[in-house]
Order: C-alpha cells, then sequence, then structure tokens
C-alpha cells in the first residue's frame, strides 16, 4: 500500500539575511531575518511512501539525485520520521519514499532552490504521511533542512526567529496582498564558481564582522519589520541594502573568503542606488550568489525593468510578486 | 628676493590600510597603516616664495587649481609657517608661495595624487625656505595636509604609526631595494564618480564594522611588518587581501556607503586570487579608487601581467617596483 501527497512552494528573497548558525547540527540561526515568498516562482514536489520502494529515491528536475544531496535528504528525513515517532505521532513504519521534485526556475540561474526543495518536502511528507500539523512545526521542521526554507512554509512577508530549537521557526508578518513589490531578479551570466552555501554558515564567525553583524541584527529587524507593516518603502530598501551588504562584508572577509559578487553585480547595486535618488522606488538585495534581487513598488516596476534591461551582463529578468505558503495540491 | 626648491616624491600602495581619523583636523589616523613606494610614479614640485607674489599661485599640471585645493593647500601652508614661526625656525616672512607640480601618471586615471603632491610639496617648501629638518618632522608635516602624504617621505616601505600628533609620522621599514616586488596597476576604465576620501575618512565611524576593524588592526600591522621584513610572500599576500577587504566593507557599510568598486574590479579580485591558488606570486589591493593594485614578485610578474591583459575592463596596465624618499632635485 502506498501513500502519496504533493506541495508546492515558493523560494523567498531576504530582506534581512540568515548567515552563519548558532548551532550547525540544528541549523539554528545566528540572528533573526525577515523574508518575501516570490510567488512566479515554485517546487513542486511529490512524495510517495511505499513498503515496496526498496531503497529512498530522489528525483529533482527529471534527474536522479546527486550523492550528497541524496544523503542530506536522507538524514532529515530519517531525522523527521524518529521525531514524528517519539511525538507518538506515527505509529507504523511508512517504508521508504520516493521523492519527484521539478522547480519552476531555470535550475543554474543562481537561484537557490534548496528554501523552496525543504518547504514543499516537509509539507509533502506530512501530507503523504497523513499527519496534521501546524504551520509553526512545518516551518521547524523544514528548517532542519534548510535554514531559510523555514520562511517558505507561512504566507507573504516572514520573519524567522532565532529560538533554541522548536521555538526556532518563522510567521508571517503580512500576507502577500499586503503590499505590491515586486522582485526583478537580475539572472547574471558567466560562470559561477558554486559555493555551497551551508559551509559559508559553519565558518560565518571567522569574519572579524560576524560578531557584530549578528549584535546589532535586532535592530535592523525591527526597522524591517515595521517598515514591511507600514508599508515604508525608503525605510525598508535602506534597512535592506545595509543588511545585504554587512552579510557581503562578512563573507568576503570569512576564512576562506566567499566571493558572490560578479562583475554586473557591482554595476546593479550602483546603478539602483542612483535610481533610487532619482525617485524610483528600487532598491538592490544579494543572496549567496551573483545575481541580484531588485526589489520595487509594483508603480516603479516598468521603470526599474527597462532601466535594467539597459546594463550589460544581465543575462535575463525574471519576475514575481509576493507569493503564498506552502500548500498541498 | 625670491627662493626656491624642487622636490621629487612617489605615490604609495597601502598593503594595511589608513581608514578613518581619531582626529579629523590633526590627521590622526584610526589605525597604524604599512606601505609601499612607487617607483616608476612622481610627483614633481617647485616652490617659489617672494613678496613679489601677491596670492598663493598653485598649477598643477599647467593649470590653476580648482578653488577647494587651493583651499586646502593656503590652510596647510599658512598652519605649517605659523609652526616654524612659533619653533623659532622662521623668522622673516617669506612672502608668497608660487607653487608648481607635475605627476608624472596620467591624471583622471584614479590614482590617488595626494600623497605625493603634499610629500614634494612639504619638502620643497623646507627647501626653498632653507630650514633643515629631519625626516619624522618632514613626514609629520605631509600628513597635516594628506594623511597618506606621511608614508611618501621616507624610503621604500614604510609604516606610518598613530601617535598622538608629533609622534605620528611614517618610518621605513625597509629601503626599497630590499624585496624586488612590483605593482602591476590595473586602471579600470569606464566613468568613476569621485568621492573625495577626505569626507570619507571623517564618516568611517559610521560604519557598524569600524571599530573591529581599528582594534584587530595591530595584529595586522604586526604579521605585515614581519611579512616585509621576512621577505614572506604569502603571510603579505593573505594579510593585505584581508586588510583590504575589510576597508572595503567598511566604505560600503558607511553611511551614506562608499562604493569604489566597478565590474572589472571584483573580475580582477577573483582572478589574481585563482592564480595565487596556481602558483603565481601575487594579490590583489585597492585604495578609494576603482584601480586594483595587483603586487607580485618580480618573478611572477610577467605571467601575471599576461593573464591581467586578457581581462576586460582594464584600460591600461601602470607598472613599478618600490620606490625612494621625496628628495630635492
Amino acid at each position: 500500500m502506498s501513500k502519496s501527497a504533493t506541495a508546492i512552494a515558493h523560494p523567498n528573497i531576504a530582506f534581512i539575511k540568515y548567515w552563519g548558525n548558532r548551532d550547525d547540527m540544528m541549523r539554528l540561526p545566528a540572528n533573526g531575518s525577515i523574508s518575501m515568498n516570490l510567488e512566479a516562482l515554485y517546487t513542486r514536489t511529490t512524495v510517495t511512501f511505499s513498503t515496496d520502494i526498496p531503497d529512498t529515491v530522489i528525483k529533482i528536475n527529471g534527474k536522479s539525485a546527486d550523492s550528497s544531496t541524496k544523503f542530506r535528504i536522507d538524514n532529515w528525513l530519517d531525522d523527521l520520521i524518529c521525531y514524528l515517532y517519539q511525538k507518538k505521532r506515527l505509529k507504523d513504519a511508512p517504508g521508504n519514499a520516493e521523492i519527484i521534485s521539478e522547480n519552476s526556475f531555470p535550475t543554474g540561474a543562481g537561484i537557490a532552490s534548496s528554501a523552496s526543495a525543504f518547504a514543499a518536502l516537509t509539507l509533502a511528507v506530512f501530507g503523504a504521511l497523513g499527519i496534521e500539523t501546524d504551520e509553526a512545526d512545518l516551518s521547524c521542521r523544514a528548517r532542519h533542512g534548510s535554514g531559510s526554507a523555514c520562511r517558505s512554509i507561512p504566507e507573504g512577508f516572514c520573519e524567522w526567529v532565532t529560538g533554541s530549537n522548536e521555538d526556532s521557526y518563522a510567521y508571517s508578518l503580512a500576507p502577500a496582498s499586503h503590499w505590491d513589490l515586486v522582485d526583478l531578479i537580475a539572472v547574471i551570466s558567466g560562470k559561477h564558481k558554486k559555493v555551497v552555501s551551508s559551509k559559508g554558515h559553519w565558518t560565518a564567525d571567522t569574519s572579524p564582522f560576524q560578531e557584530q553583524r549578528v549584535y546589532t541584527a535586532p535592530q535592523r529587524i525591527a526597522v524591517c519589520r515595521q517598515a514591511i507593516l507600514e508599508k515604508d518603502f525608503n525605510a525598508l530598501a535602506e534597512v535592506s541594502e545595509k543588511d545585504m551588504l554587512m552579510m557581503h562584508s562578512v563573507m568576503m572577509t570569512q576564512d576562506p573568503p566567499l566571493f558572490y559578487w560578479e562583475g554586473p553585480t557591482i554595476r546593479v547595486i550602483k546603478a539602483v542606488r542612483e535610481w533610487r535618488k532619482e525617485g524610483l522606488e528600487c532598491f538592490a538585495t544579494i543572496d549567496a550568489g551573483p545575481n541580484v534581487h531588485v526589489i520595487c513598488t509594483g508603480r516603479s516596476a516598468p521603470a526599474v525593468r527597462e532601466r535594467m534591461e539597459k546594463i550589460s551582463g544581465i543575462r535575463e529578468i525574471l519576475s514575481s510578486g509576493p507569493g503564498g505558503k506552502a500548500h498541498l495540491v
């Protein structure tokens, strides 16, 4: 007998960044973070448990997962099943899992998929096992797979609180409909050296600036949260750009240093600041990759996009509004 | 009656950077710094004092200085004359000064000229006035004009100590002949927004990272000094790149943020790190501008230059070995 469920989750872009852990194994973040789900992008994952499956099967975009991805998901799933037994929410062994996952966005575009992947996977596992639970629990379980995945569970604009384990999860600050922001993602062309971000988190403390970044994060969290609630674009722009630059400063001064920026990355950062001075509502933020997320208001988005198209080195521009929560289909 | 002297001084490239002051008026640096003079580049300045000159005349590269430069030099010269009176080293009023200054390097190439300019000017003023003094005094007086100018007074590889005024000057760690390093300066093309670095120094403290950068500077100074004395290229490379990235992290997180990098700047930084891993002795350092100084050993310089020539966005490559002290001609 097999049990199956399919879930969809969106990736998210952080305004206040997650970088570094206070506990690497538990993925307890060094600091709180705030993000927005991206409606136009998603991961769709179907999980089937069956005692007829001899070993976990994982297919991502039609291909078998590589060994390190399989190892990571296997470990996470074992821990989750174990946790559900301990909590007496699972009684019978469900058998092994077949996991079929597809991303709506082009792979290799440098868009982090681990957040939407683990959010969709978590929800699909609970769905397939027929276990009811609340959003905080789902967020917490997703966090164990990939830190920022916890922010792809709730709706719209989300804050992830640090906590000590079960209380470290994300909750929705405001629904997707709250604010018509647009994320124009400048996909930067060129060869990117991939640096797995998990390893970067582990060595964040080797930067002389990480301690100060973490220490001052609660202030930026407070400013960012209020900016979102009050839809104060300039306040959001200033605190988000500052926080992004602080994270990349930490990355570049870690041992070994991590350089995620490419030539066009810095061009877009500088151009966007000039456009904002000229009155366009836009700011730049960058995750652990070369792409620049240019966040704008719906009103400014067409003009910003037009200007972005003139910057050399941008391969394509993806566009997305705020996204909803992870959900079963 | 007129009295005249001509002096030559070289600009310098810092391995441990000067950024921020503990006293802006006195240009007392927040932290100590270490640099190398650049033999191939120089400023040549002739100063003539005469009671027949109605007002200070300043010509730089054949053009009258702009008003803010004139104001800065006038103020500095007044203070210096006043200081010399107080110390009873000057008895008669020397009259006004005519200052004729030429740079050997292309203006607008983004190579800071204030260091070599104030070093040459200081020496020429003392020469024209016929006042003998020691190197520390010259370095200290040059510092009052432009902080990093104090490092262009002594020979070769220089350390500038923080001090409290008269004891804040640069001294030579080693002569130019000590180590056959080569600075290959990648002059980055494109429109540069000029940010006067004095103003950047004044707001360095608004970065959340400046305090930590200053606090840890003595450790980097010690490592850099020893690396120079022992000609340990890898140690020099590691500490210099780290220090440069820390300074630019501070700059980018100041209020307002300062972005000196252009697209090609980040390309060169990343490429140089790869070349070093492949065995070439080279590292990148960047002052308050977009140009990248690629420091290499004489042995590695030809191969490094050949690779640099293939990077897009580099307008030209200037080359220089270690330079001597400021001197009268």
